[in-house]
């Protein structure tokens, strides 16, 4: 596509790693600060109760207790913690479901927040929390979403009848979906249970709020939008947005579950009672019940095909277990069935979505945000009706795809770029498909193998605002300091968007230092989600580094004495293109702009606020071998192979890390991890790394990932999502490959021992 | 000039106030971090010493030393620790003398710097001290620069004979000094003797140092030019510039003693050996001996004039007391010889100096940079002329000094305002000066009057570069972030640039945020230094604003549906001129430009790069009526009148408060103040405040500052400098009052009682 990339798409070591790797990274809870108060927060212990009374007298007479604060002390305003409001254009905005007090009115699951207190140190803090008398009047709890919306079911939050929450249409259904089944040959339908999963990030939720001598705020926060956050945070204390500054410290994962306010208002309000700074963390077990978790659906699936391999209609019907708030629960309900509908060409499409209220801790977004869940179904489904056909599941996906063209994910415009046959060929012959394919099974111990495909958007335009700003500005000595706030949550992008900017400048990836992680400096970021950082805020580094460039190459003409057009940059040298040996540096141009003595000084500085107009969807091929033990139940996963259609990988050991890690919180998906609630008492039984098992290498398979670069024509340097990808292709992989060792079909996440026996017991 | 202005020109008060008031302000010493190392200096017991070894061995084994550095450790590079050099163009920096390394390779001054040490606290370092063990060679040392320049006064620095580090000749002489003396009527000559005054900063001098895992390193300094001391530390240390960040913590006070590297380089070297970070912190002790002190000259100067009172000749030669290194000592030189030829119309002027070593604590920069010991001479001279042909010494001023359209300082432009005529007049009027001047003395006490003029530039373009650039951020609050890197020394620059880019956006000086203090994230400055900041640093945040403002205007253009031309900005508000009801809030624009869900966003952001072409001096009458007792010597200074051509008072209470605190430092200037060093010991006796005196509420007169605001075409909002004038006019004003009142001529500072006893006597 262009010349030789210099810095782009080399394995570069990542400007965070030096930091994290000898410990001096400093996280959310690392800063200390004169006067200092540590905020612990007391939760219900039931999952629904009216909360008749709260008694805060012992607690504010003990010592050493600087505030305690109930839902009186708290903004009188109604808010939607995962910012969706935000990202939304005003009309759509209004769709969001603002239902949570910053400090709640009644408890909905056991977590809720009900008061919390700041303190000299952490055990007076706890000794206050149990101080605190507060009179609940227990009522009847509902923890599963179906029982939620029968009528005799207990009333969550009084708006919502039968418990429902909202009811989402698909927006942008086409065609006539009974018309298109009547014409099917074969129709398959099946009910499918997704999970709930969690983040199970390393770093603990925490923030430090503190107010100066003149009111204005800053809070150190792991939000992954800095700039919603603080608008959000703002709006919530009445605060002009001028009177906040947000600071991002290092950030130890996110996987989604930084989308959202966290500790944030909760802190901002203590700080506010007390007059002094607050640090508010939470444990491990408060990450698990108060941090949202993933989205579990109850999801119906229904597929029309004609003997000849293509789809006639595609419908989909959605039971969202919300939790007790809605948060992004419409939106992770939104993209399940964006995702259900944007794979295939198919003329007839149709979707329905209850979002239910339940009182367990509440679900949201989790890496793929609702795709790996559409996918667990539409990939089987698929499958399911290659069999009646008699088709190859791969040539089938192979005729059906959606292509380059073709219109893509919210339907406003076509397909920017898709190599998704590619993807699947390469991946079929190096997993050896047609081999292995349809092997005869004997034995106790049966192998099979599977595949899935998906697409996921790089942007989430125009149903989100696509708006990234970046500043180059460049130093004395040629290097530069790129200014970006994009959140770094272990995914790399620091380093992406510095070879971004290299590349550009023709200066190295060293050249480049990152400024970020103050809201005072930084230009506006929509923030980190959706994949976006590299699509999104990497074309804004790419325009404003080009811009920067543009800059030193004027001055550079006027040195050379030929017109700009003439001449190249490349190696920290700018010289002209037809007579190469005329040259000057890059750092002398930078310098002499700065110390000019001829009255034409400059620092030179590129900006440029860069808004998407496209989501360049990436694709991929996920195939799975599997050895099923008959007797045992146990799944044995013997090699999991991705194919990625990356576009461009901008640092390829960043993107295979990406996957990766997805794959390995994708087999977790699949096999193990789900929350266990008592169905009595509405407790989270598995609230630490004891009782919730994440996959650790042991537990992990020969794992292949290859990526094709065939370019995006939007992408900055043609690149493509990667962020979620690694994860949505696993379970339906994994349950294909497990129907063609053993013949049945797994409905149910996570695919256990124990339910697989059960099914083949039925069998 | 222009409409009323809202925010220009009121009484606001400081965006610093609030921190340093309530105590949360933090300053350089104030930063604390994991690891950090305290560090000390060892410096010389004797003034003229050969180093012959140095023993560190039984201070690195103390525990809790980490480190031990002497002149091997240091960078082998010769240096000009006041930065003279970086703000020159290339071909006059080569006049820069560099003559220190960062530890002594040679003492010569009680106090240089010969080894250093890092230590896990305080008391360690202090211990290591006493143990390293040095082994000098005593030399014969001088202290007098007159006896310094004798054939067998002993040699400072091996390359300077007779002592003299260097010969300046006044660049911009005119016509023929020789010839316009036999033109004169009269001639009068004199020698004057000026004192070495300390600046006398609240704030200690301190840095730290950190180096992280890749090596690049964070500094926090009090540097008033920043990004110049950043740039110096790089090239010390053979680092890119890129790998170097300055932080500017809150800064308690700096004079011109800031402009220089105080503690920083030692603190690097000790960091960086430690591989830890270090902080470096001087005691008020090693602030009154190692951190430099006002430069002493003795200064002929040399008047001719004629009857009817025109001046036909000016010249002085200066011998300028260096001390042990040169530092500023070529700028102060240069200035006082510049200062002495741009005050008056005269068609033949000549200047030279020598710059002596002697082995004193180093002589440098201070609040006034040589004009005021210039003006010590020349005003008097005046005053001695006037009397020779019999006319009033207001008459004289007013008909000899420059206006408007003469060659300005530096003699490349001409002077581009000059309200001085109103000063002189307005001030004589106020004190009453027909009345008093020439009254009949007797009796034991006896009162004067006297008065003095000055001009001081508000840049020193194009002796140095005059870069200084900003940016303006917009919220979508309708606030904004004003990026800039001043030197807030406690001056209130920040006010004034705020008030500045309000005033140009139309918002509130409250809306205005400052990001300030961190080299990453600010655009270059070339500092804090001549005055410069409101008139250079003002100009660039003038224009930055406007660029801002102009986005927002174009927005609103489209909105409003007018062309951008109809619009006007004001409270808040953007509307059409010609009908002010069709408006659009200021925050409404901005914000809409973040929001924008049409493909449209943007961040705005204003930049502009400035720099000053022209130099603007200020003028400035002072008048002072002193009471002299007879018996004892003793000088009561009655009142202080200062007259000040502002050009436009940004902050009105800021300008008097610069005024007069400035007229504070000078009655210690004329009266009190001066190093006392042993001629024996060469060691400074007045070394902390209740040796060295100064000046306190009771020792003030009633003092009064009138400012006249004519407006200069170049100005921001036709503002000129302030910072230092309030000092220069008071030692002439006092020495003039005191001729007047008892017909002694003071030829030396400070002028105290018994100097004054003793001209009595002679009289």
């Amino acid at each position: 596509m262009v010349a030789e990339l210099s810095v782009v798409g080399k394995r570069l070591p990542r400007p965070d790693a030096f930091d994290k790797a000898t410990g001096a990274a400093r996280y959310a809870a690392d800063t200390k600060m004169p006067q200092m108060l540590i905020g612990k927060v007391l939760r219900s212990p039931y999952p629904h109760a009216r909360i008749l009374s709260i008694d805060k007298s012992k607690a504010e007479k003990l010592p050493g207790i600087e505030a305690v604060i109930t839902l009186e002390d708290v903004p009188n305003k109604l808010l939607n913690g995962a910012l969706m409001d935000l990202k939304m254009p005003p009309q759509m905005a209004k769709g969001v479901v603002r239902d949570q007090y910053v400090l709640t009115d009644k408890a909905r699951y056991v977590g809720d927040a009900v008061a919390a207190v700041a303190a000299v140190n952490e055990t007076t803090a706890e000794k206050a929390l149990e101080l605190i008398e507060v009179e609940y009047e227990k009522l009847q709890a509902v923890f599963d979403p179906i029982e939620a919306m029968k009528p005799d079911a207990p009333r969550i939050h009084d708006f919502a009848e039968r418990n429902i929450a909202q009811h989402l249409s698909y927006h942008f259904a086409t065609g006539d979906v009974e018309g298109g089944f009547q014409e099917a040959d074969f129709v398959v339908e099946e009910t499918f249970h997704t999970s709930k999963q969690k983040h199970c990030q390393l770093e603990l939720d925490a923030s430090i709020a503190s107010f100066d001598a003149t009111g204005r705020l800053t809070i150190w926060s792991q939000c992954q939008a800095p700039h919603l956050a603080r608008r959000r945070i703002a709006e919530m204390f009445d605060m002009p947005e001028g009177m906040v500054r947000l600071i991002t410290p290092h950030i130890g994962g996110g996987f989604g579950g930084r989308s959202n306010l966290n500790t944030e208002l909760v802190c901002v309000a203590l700080a506010q009672k007390a007059g002094k700074p607050v640090k508010l963390e939470y444990t491990r077990e408060e990450d698990f019940t108060v941090h949202h978790s993933r989205q579990p659906f109850v999801q119906t699936g229904k597929i029309g095909v004609k003997k000849e391999g293509t789809i006639t209609a595609l419908q989909t019907s959605v039971i969202a277990n919300g939790g007790a708030y809605f948060e992004a629960s419409g939106g992770t309900t939104g993209l399940n069935i964006s995702s259900f509908m944007s794979l295939y060409k198919c003329p007839n499409t149709a979707g329905e979505a209850d979002i239910v209220y339940t009182n367990i801790p509440i679900s949201g977004g989790m890496r793929g945000f609702g795709n790996p869940q559409a996918m667990f179904v539409l990939e089987q489904l698929v499958d399911m009706a290659c069999e009646k056909i008699g088709m190859d599941p791969v040539e089938f996906r192979l005729k059906n795809h959606r292509q380059t063209g073709d219109p893509s994910w919210f339907a406003t415009f076509p397909v920017t770029s898709c190599a998704l046959d590619e993807c699947i060929k390469v991946g079929a012959e190096r997993i050896g498909w047609k081999d292995k394919k349809g092997r005869k099974k004997e034995g106790v111990r049966r192998q099979g193998i599977g595949m899935a495909i998906m697409s996921h958007p790089s942007e989430v335009w125009p149903l989100y605002s696509g708006h990234s700003s970046a500043a180059v500005k460049m130093n004395a000595d040629g290097s530069a300091n790129l200014v970006v706030h994009p959140a770094e949550i272990g995914q790399g992008t620091w380093g992406v968007l510095a070879q971004i900017a290299a590349e550009e400048l023709g200066i190295r990836a060293e050249d480049i230092h990152i400024v970020t992680g103050d809201t005072d400096v930084t230009l506006f970021d929509m923030g980190t989600y959706a994949c976006r950082s590299t699509y999104a805020t990497g074309n804004a580094v790419l325009r404003a580094a080009r811009e920067a460039k543009g800059q030193l190459i004027e001055r550079a003409a006027k040195t050379l004495g030929v017109p700009a057009n003439k001449l190249e940059v490349r190696d920290r040298q700018i010289y002209i293109r037809t007579t190469p040996e005329k040259r000057i540096s890059v750092a002398e141009v930078a310098r002499d702009a700065i110390y000019n003595f001829q009255g034409e000084c400059s620092n030179i500085l590129g900006k440029y606020s860069f808004e998407a107009t496209g989501v360049s969807p990436s694709f991929q091929a996920g195939f799975v071998e599997v050895e099923v033990d008959t007797e045992t139940g146990e799944i044995k996963v013997l090699k999991i192979l991705i194919v990625h259609d990356i576009g461009k990988a901008i640092n390829p050991m960043s993107v295979e890390g990406q996957l990766e890690g997805a794959i390995a919180q994708g087999i977790g998906y699949s096999l193990i991890e789900d929350f266990v609630i008592s169905k009595n008492s509405g407790v989270v039984e598995s609230d630490n790394f004891i009782t919730y098992k994440i996959p650790s290498p042991p537990d992990l398979p020969e794992i292949e990932v290859i990526l094709v670069e065939e370019g995006d024509p939007l992408g900055p340097f043609g690149a493509k999502s990667v962020a979620e990808p690694g994860l949505i292709t696993i379970a339906p992989a994994i349950a294909n490959a497990i129907y063609d060792a053993v013949g049945v079909r797994m409905t149910e996440l996570p695919i256990t021992p124990e339910k697989l026996l059960k099914a083949l017991r039925v069998k």
